[in-house]
């Protein structure tokens, strides 16, 4: 194909970011603010610093500083594996027979294959710098996991990982790549701590979530003084890291001149979303753009589309600062789908906040439609995305057969934040025909909004 | 680090290789040439061209040409996912505490997770421009029939993978993913064909091997008119099209003004370290260059370091054209092994005639030292390599500590040709200390070279 805009554009290393941008800063309504669980008034510094790094403890109450330099050690980690393409979809376009221009930017090409790893080098760094010895966390689909052992393996600490029990059986590999990086892998529940035998006794037979697998490692990481949580999604710091995501994407284009009209992400805590649109949508709070953005989720965990705008707490074991944010409720268990990492009850609270105050928009789709999209999309544009991703894959082929019937030239940019490598039994499935949609019906979230704590709201 | 040269060097669309580079045309002294198995005279076209594509066999006996055009649309198809990245090891030069420069090519990004596809994508298109409907291979590891599964989807052409009985027990999702691609896999030797019959009625459970898997994709090939057999290694077209990887890292190299002392690659039938030398040794043939080359075989499998140079067949039946090659005979079965694509008993013809003539030197690894290399380059570099690959890994630390002591600043240069995502089963094994190193004894070398058929060399 012979055009003027490269397959793949790179930046050059001299392009790259040098400061993470704080959307937050440019929210005229902030997020409202995370309160003790106690006391139910703003949390403050020495509230959250038993559980979490110093470092990520400033970030996450900074609502105002706009670019937060990155470490010089950080860029280091990052030149490892980054910039990552972002890619023109030709192929993919040319078999929609679209005459809309789409964009991906791909963060699979990393070992621990996502965009996971961009936020795990920040945060072991600054335990590293604080002088701790060892991390706790959970994973789900194994992406964070992955991610945190890799860094933990680069900056030398140690790590015990939580693992969702039913993705540590759905994928023995995910855990084989997080002990060779000298990680501790626990299936969660387990009886290693109060909260997961709380949890085995109620249900000695449960799959276990991500609640749950949080709680253990919150648990496990206050035992020790030089041992702290580390959480890779939801969290204010965790979308700062992973602005890198955005920010590169957004000067790979403006390279070329490219503005984007519709930015997809999907979203399970909000990290790779959050991460892709906030230079984007910074300016559309600034009223410089009048793009659109989507969040696409899973139909089987629909916190957006199905949710409340409340405060409730991140974990099941009701142990974590309150946010508000859209919920399911802290005692949601989705039912088992392939799309792991989308698993959450929760969702990032500056996400919840654009969604709630109308900037973003968000749709539910069902796996198995999600899964179509994947394949026509590993078959034109011959990666093998992650189920996660393509929920973002489904939305922009929606999106782009839009403007094949009403002829509109959009460009359209998504996140491919993962590839599928470990999700091969979930492609089994597909190809067996043994998928199926599992949407929880009305009762069933409500079983979960009770689990939500009884606190005043401010609108 | 703050370095004038990049960690990563990707080059632009625009300086991305037009032209296949034929290192044959450069050499004084030619491979010697294919013989028809029956008349023992060298082939022509129509004695190949029932079994391979015609395109295929015409750059196969093509000596003399020495730039071949790369037709746009497998242009196009490169642009899927190339260029690759010329990575410059930084985080392992500094944990070596070496003075010589350390570079890699990395080739493991795209999907099929290795090189492979470079040859893929081509073998694939001139199919089609032949009006064929169907492919079949055979695969080792399943680099190769991955790659061509995504090459067949992408080109749309049927495709019936034999696949090396051992490994698609140990890789279900190898197999997974070609299936989710459209290829048929079955495992060899299978009833599917006469070959396989013969191999299991004298061993029913035989784990099977590259050699008879190629004898029954032949054999299937051959059965209908509008199918043709596709071999992903060893063959001098399949090394014109990985010359790619060469090709692309010269014109990185050369932008920065780099010039390799020393560049190794892993060899099992020579796709990946033919592709990566060939324009550094036509610089060496040609007098321009005083660059080592090293090839790096497992201790297994020990093509070049203790095999013999004489006319050989490809496969276990005796079916294919007699090659010259280093070879440890038609009926060598390796043990067990899992680097499963270093697994075959011959050589590219090119790089034995290379080696045989002291162009280029090999050695021999045992897995658990190639292991230990792997570990600690995915704990520096964070990329978690192919076993494969990592026979050159261990062979450039190995030089790099050389460098160490002897205070030369060399600059190294090796190929990574793929990841170790389908491997983690052999990493699990180094993890639990059950790997050990399976060294041919002489007698078993024996039992192999009397399979060699009884053909007047030349000298």
């Amino acid at each position: 194909m012979n055009n003027t805009i490269p397959t793949r554009i790179y930046l050059a290393e001299e392009e790259m970011p040098k400061f993470w941008y704080n959307l937050r800063s440019d929210m005229k309504e902030k997020p409202d603010p995370i309160l003790h669980p106690g006391t139910l008034q703003p949390v403050v510094p020495s509230d959250m610093e038993p559980v979490f790094c110093k470092e990520a403890v400033k970030q996450e109450l900074d609502d105002d500083t706009r670019l937060v330099p990155i470490p010089e050690r950080i860029q280091d980690f990052y030149r490892a594996y980054r910039p990552s393409a972002l890619i023109r979809a030709y192929y993919l376009e040319k078999a929609l027979g679209t005459p809309a221009e789409i964009y991906y930017k791909f963060e699979g090409t990393n070992t621990s294959g996502s965009h996971k790893l961009n936020s795990a080098g920040p945060q072991a760094y600054f335990a590293k710098e604080q002088g701790l010895q060892s991390l706790t966390t959970e994973t789900g689909a194994g992406q964070w996991g992955t991610a945190l052992a890799m860094a933990c393996g680069f900056y030398g600490l140690d790590l015990t990982v939580y693992m969702v029990k039913v993705s540590s059986e759905q994928k023995p590999y995910r855990k084989a790549v997080m002990e060779t990086y000298g990680a501790k892998v626990i299936p969660s529940p387990s009886n290693t701590t109060e909260a997961g035998r709380r949890i085995l006794e109620k249900d000695p037979n449960t799959g276990g979530s991500l609640g749950c697998a949080i709680s253990e490692a919150v648990e496990t990481a206050v035992k020790t003084d030089k041992c702290r949580y580390v959480l890779g999604s939801v969290l204010n710091h965790v979308l700062l890291h992973q602005s890198i995501i955005g920010l590169e994407t957004k000067a790979a284009m403006d390279k070329y001149g490219i503005k984007p009209d519709i930015i997809i992400g999907c979203a399970g805590g909000g990290s790779n979303l959050g991460g892709l649109i906030a230079p984007f949508m910074g300016e559309k709070l600034s009223g410089k753009s009048n793009a659109r953005f989507i969040a696409v989720e899973p139909a089987s965990c629909p916190t957006f589309t199905r949710g409340r705008y409340v405060y409730d707490f991140g974990d099941t074991a009701k142990t974590t600062p309150l946010v508000r944010m859209q919920t399911l409720g802290n005692g949601f268990i989705p039912s088992a789908n392939h799309a792991g990492g989308l698993r959450y009850h929760g969702m990032s609270a500056i996400l919840s906040k654009l969604y709630h105050d109308g900037h973003l928009e968000a749709r539910a789709e069902n796996q198995t439609e999600v899964f179509d999209a994947a394949i026509r999309f590993m078959k034109t544009e011959g990666i093998l995305p992650a189920p996660e991703s393509s929920h973002a894959i489904k939305a922009a082929i929606d999106e782009a057969l839009e403007c094949k019937k009403t002829g509109e030239k959009k460009v359209i940019l998504f996140g491919l934040s993962g590839t599928g490598y470990f999700d091969l039994s979930a492609y089994m499935s597909y190809n067996a025909k043994t998928l199926s949609d599992m949407v929880p019906t009305n009762e069933e979230l409500e079983r979960g909004f009770v689990t939500i704590p009884d606190i005043p709201q401010n609108k």
